[in-house]
């Protein structure tokens, strides 16, 4: 059924104006003023909304083992959420441990997702080890259709690879046109200092912030960059949370090394006194890079704006507050990571951004959907409002006034880290290639129509 | 006379698709695939061809006594040339020197464009005195239409502002929205080693840049960065040449100063070594600040690349090598600074920059357009293709193959920088607001059609 | 008579043993242990005690006309409370008006300090104004024996200079040898920020340090950085107070400037919160550069043991809180500026730096005597303790115990900007070359024996 | 046998004067003017010569085991080419490798020198593996008189640690007041790099260079300094490079990381044209890291004149070129490191350094003994000249004329670094604990009566 979006301002990154999209065949076809609706065309008035491209978060777990329990979201319920906060496209962390095989590992993320999703994804393919085998793999798995990687300087042992890896790694995607993605912590420095705490008897939440402090993450920056620059790789920088990081970061750009540098919606509007909060409430706050002193927050969005950082994601991993939090009631290290925000990435960044006028609407456009189709391989097939480009669009009503609460969310999970957050603004509707998946802010898609992206190298 | 362009491949800032664009009224009305054109449509056919958003030039003199002579350019032979290039908008610098009242010059620059441009242009109003006067001058000024400020560190007595002026307009930038643009070169240094350079016997052309030093430059830019932070002004370096004034602009945004950086073609593909040239041949490179250290064109690169740099323009002061240059002859201080590039900008971004994959294609519409419409407040009227945008539109042939000369040129000087340089690529067609001002690569347009744009500031 | 000063712990920049000191004509003539006293000999008994070569504090304000008024301290005043507090040797600023010649000038402040100092002393000599007669006269002033100059970038119509006599200034220092002293801060954004805090009604005592943050003090040394850099002059930045101005400093000297910097007790054990005193008790603690933030606190204190800041003076120019600092009761601008110090710097050095482990006890004797003298061109002659140099010696008692009191003190001012501070060790005893001056801590010494030290510029 | 040497020009890191100095029982016992001395004293005249204290290489290989061969020196050679170089103290690296345990390797060493070595010599304990046992013995050899530890970033497997292993090793120097010294290089970037320059064909010794460029040690300085900042710990870089590798570590000073740099004196007249001499004559030049780009030669001089960089050392590690640099003919990751300087260190430095204006005669004291002395808890029975300090003393003349080659060195190898280069000074007279070990610049001096130095560590 051909849809037909009337009268919506079409934001993008480099444009805005006043039109009607005509969606034919998962498509965008026409974009024109006036235009006619053959019969059977489903028709939605977006007089007085934005239309915004499809929305990409380019870090989230789904499915995600971790220590004998799982992150809540499957891919029904997570992309779900994901449609309802904007987001149409997930880029999932396919994370083996060393112990399993690059391909065993990619098949298995993807039977978690195809034939389970209400929205598009891909993966960013983690190379938790790195051999001979492993590198054929790899080899393999890039002609399937992926494009990045993702690797870690942190959790070694898990998932973390050695120096060697990493350069081997590293001269892979060079060769491969791939671009890396990585989670920058120095693994021992957090080891060795909570295991300090701990035998110093701080074992609650707020002592999670102090076991990885910001050198630690800039450790890990300015470690990826000497790498980078040596092997020429492009690079990524996962969930930056921090000036020191930062700093490195911009550095190694000045020296010429490609790298762009992701932040998290967590980041931008939360900081460590939420992890501090008493009675284990801190614990709905960890997760790693941890946040940070407040000052860091207008770091972030200062470099939102004026290009310094590049994408906003979420690294969404949702765990329950009191089902599974509690695994680190008496060791901080224990407690599940993440903050759960797949759901209102966008709605965030909108109200606490746009909104207050840190960055401006284009902005948000350019660093939630376009930069990350652009950087992972997937524009303008996303990314994009333009004929030929997927009709996966988000009319956003600026109207709306609501508030967060973990009553009311799609997510999985049973606390909301912004619970009596108000908004400003939100998806009413949301089209996944040109079907819509979201009426009046509900789900009304179809679970199992996402489809895996498949993606080309291009970062030679 | 509405105008159909048929099957070009559009590339914007944020996207890249294949459709027609049809304009009337000047602006453009329509963009979808297959519209058919009504009787007495001119078509052009751009099967084969980028259609780029008019391309803005933030950064030209056309008006310009220098020394009891003038550069060579009038609106008609500058316009002409511009659009030739692409270039469909001009922001000249309306530079009234510290005797003239503000108004008075804005009206002089006026004067010199109304009636005689075949494009469209603004003026950056030269701020070259700040007293109680030229305060409601150029509050009277932005009322009419303008949104933006120019100011000199360098010439000082001529056009340079002392500090407190400098603390003053910036105030009153940021009390009115508008950004300030800035020549950032520390006058004294210069004078002074001048002064010595000659005193030594060095007088010919390749002193030039011995008199003014990258840490010239990178001072002036950490003066003006300095004077940002303490007043919230926006602010917006022009000509940026090096690596040592980018470090210092790049430290300021990540203190959280608002600047852009503007850089010149000329010093992406050209290095002091032209102004070594012996026989005087070296004062057709003679500007300022100078040609560099062949190094920096990577940097300058990079940063185009990366967003540390955001624009680029020319600086366009065209002046005769056998009449004007000789004026300095004995003296490199009197040699009439100026590269002439206002019609080449854009064959050079696309040929030495996007063909060599030194930057993407999007990269290039972005800098030298969509970037330059934003900041200077005409987005989206320019730097867009969208329905309501003005029909600037260039139609660029990639398949063309020519060579540069002066022989050829339409600018009004008589010689060219690039003289034997290999083009791949060049627009076959240019649009002003709808009508056809380049046809084959040949100016066919309107002299006196183009329109000062009146601009609304946006910088609070 | 000769002097013989028995067992004391002698303590220099590199070594550190017992031994007896015998003097004679007014130089340390033997070091050895067990020597005899001829009869006639004084002798000093330094058991338990540490001697220290004289301290040399290099940059004091005795004679200084301000506003209609005069500091307090006369050389007779002052070179007590110099001696008192173990500092043997004044280098005074000379700082005529731009009005006044250099040379005059130069006589005045000389006619100030022959025949009443009891220490002795010379000059930087102010460089207040730079033409051909300055240029002249300074070269005369330099032939009779002074040997470095100090310039404003702040003051500027009284005591500043523009950036052309800047120029000039360096490269005479550089041509001559001489080392140039420059108070770094910007004097037009203190004046526009100090209008806007009047205009605003922030008139107190604690707004003069929002007048003149960080930036400003950053600003001035980043200039000075860039003129030294391109004359090659030697350069010594005075009243280093913040982390952001040593930041520029050294990343001057990274590039190869050569430059040394010197902070103020002051801004050692003080903050920016006594300035913010109620009742215009503030007033006490306004100087330039103001007291900052107290993290700096840790920066400049790190900067002296690892060699980065290496000097500690104390701008010493002491206004009484009831007769002349309420000049400025209903306008900060008009408080007379200075913190008196001269008498309490080694004592504070000591106690806060040394006794807490801060600094050690050689890194105190280099940073308040040797460096200084070897800079200024007064080593060997002081700041050393050897057979041939002027019998200036510090008997320090670490034993004493006592409290700072405006009460006791020998300055002439009506309070101590340390009142009621503990003093963990203070000089017992003091020498003036070969004659006791201070003796269980009190003045004995002789009224108009200070000498006026020729030097001989070295910085070549 | 006392010593009185006579009438000479006493310079240390604080003084210069004339006088006599006289030594009995091992240590000096009087410095002044005439001393008369008894009979049997043996008496040097240093007239028109220099004295200054014994100097101190902190960073020498005697004992080196290496492939199946050895470094050529054995304290017997070793020893004797110090002294006669003006070298008194050794500060030899103890570094067993990661299979034997920390006590048998120190007693190794020990059994090494003692009765062996013509000076006095002490050790950095290596320690090049870290676990429960390794702690306590570690802690046994700090109670034998050992404060500072040296650890590896490069040579992983052989000898160097993990970062698990760094952490704790850092932990335990912090707790025991020892200061660590690192070789920074990131070793999995030298390995990965030489095996693409092998592969490639890339085999002369010219390629080792290229296998480790600057960033390689401008990585393991920040990993070590961001060790350092979080666990307190006192660190020293050893022969410190390059630029790159010295920004890194002022960049943590300025954090307040505690970091005194060393850089080599073959760094300060060397650069990596020599390594890419033909005919494998660049083998001579070959050690790690690897000579550097000409340019940062000024910046290593400037830095120890300014104080950035704290001393200099040789690394010295003498291999013959006949029979043991060819063991790397084919491959130049096996040609032995090393260039030999220990003997021409203090010539090369007084030299080229001093007679060029580079650096002044004080900061050659303090770079090459004093500041070390210091730092490894030497001073003041080492690197000073006082009463009670070891009677270890170099006289200099400043007169002689010579050249440096393998045939007169003493040095046990069969070549010269710096074969045919001229000197203007060297010592002509050298003395151990009151004993004269060189005259007339000859080893005269007694083989095995240098003891072994116990330290006391005061780095807490």
């Amino acid at each position: 059924m051909p849809l037909l979006i009337k009268n919506g301002e079409i934001i993008t990154t480099s444009a805005r104006y006043t039109a009607d999209i005509y969606c034919e065949n998962e498509a965008i076809t026409r974009i024109d003023r006036n235009i006619d609706a053959p019969p059977g065309t489903e028709i939605i008035d977006a007089t007085g909304k934005y239309v915004f491209p499809g929305f990409i978060d380019p870090h989230v777990h789904i499915y995600l083992p971790f220590m004998g329990t799982f992150s809540k979201d499957t891919y029904e319920t997570g992309s779900k959420a994901a449609l309802v906060g904007g987001t149409t496209t997930l880029i999932e962390m396919c994370c083996p441990s060393r112990k399993e095989e690059a391909l065993a590992g990619f098949e298995t993320w993807m039977s978690q997702a195809v034939g389970k999703s209400a929205c598009d994804f891909t993966f960013h393919m983690g190379v938790t080890k790195f051999d001979d085998m492993a590198e054929a793999q790899l080899r393999e798995i890039v002609k399937r259709g992926i494009s990045s990687f993702k690797i870690f300087l942190a959790y070694k042992g898990a998932f973390g690879i050695d120096d060697t890896e990493l350069y081997r790694t590293l001269k892979l995607a060079k060769e491969l046109g791939v671009v890396v993605t990585a989670h920058c912590e120095n693994e021992t420095l957090v080891a060795e200092r909570s295991k300090e705490l701990l035998a110093a008897g701080k074992t609650d939440p707020g002592q999670h912030h102090e076991s990885r402090p910001p050198v630690v993450e800039a450790e890990g920056v300015h470690h990826l960059m000497t790498f980078a620059e040596l092997t020429g790789a492009s690079t990524y920088i996962v969930h930056l949370s921090c000036q020191e990081a930062l700093n490195e970061a911009i550095a190694a750009r000045q020296r010429g090394v490609d790298v762009k540098v992701e932040t998290l919606i967590q980041y931008l509007v939360l900081d460590k006194s939420y992890a501090e909060r008493p009675n284990f409430e801190g614990a709905k706050y960890v997760m790693s890079p941890p946040l940070r002193d407040v000052r860091n927050q207008s770091v972030l969005w200062n470099g939102l704006r004026s290009g310094l950082v590049n994408t906003v994601a979420t690294d969404h991993a949702p765990f329950d507050f009191k089902g599974q939090k509690p695994m680190g009631k008496d060791d901080f290290t224990k407690i599940p990571n993440g903050i759960p925000s797949l759901e209102e990435r966008i709605n965030l960044l909108y109200t606490y951004g746009v909104k207050t006028g840190k960055i401006d609407i284009h902005t948000l456009v350019d660093v939630a959907s376009t930069q990350v189709a652009k950087t992972f391989d997937l524009f303008p097939r996303k990314g994009a409002i333009q004929p030929g480009s997927d009709a996966d669009l988000v009319i956003f009503d600026p109207n709306y006034r609501g508030t967060i609460s973990a009553n009311s969310q799609m997510m999985n999970v049973d606390y909301s880290a912004f619970e009596g957050w108000k908004l400003e603004g939100r998806p009413s509707a949301v089209t996944v290639r040109g079907q819509v998946a979201v009426k009046n802010g509900k789900f009304v898609g179809t679970i199992g129509r996402g489809k895996f992206l498949e993606r080309k190298p291009s970062h030679f």
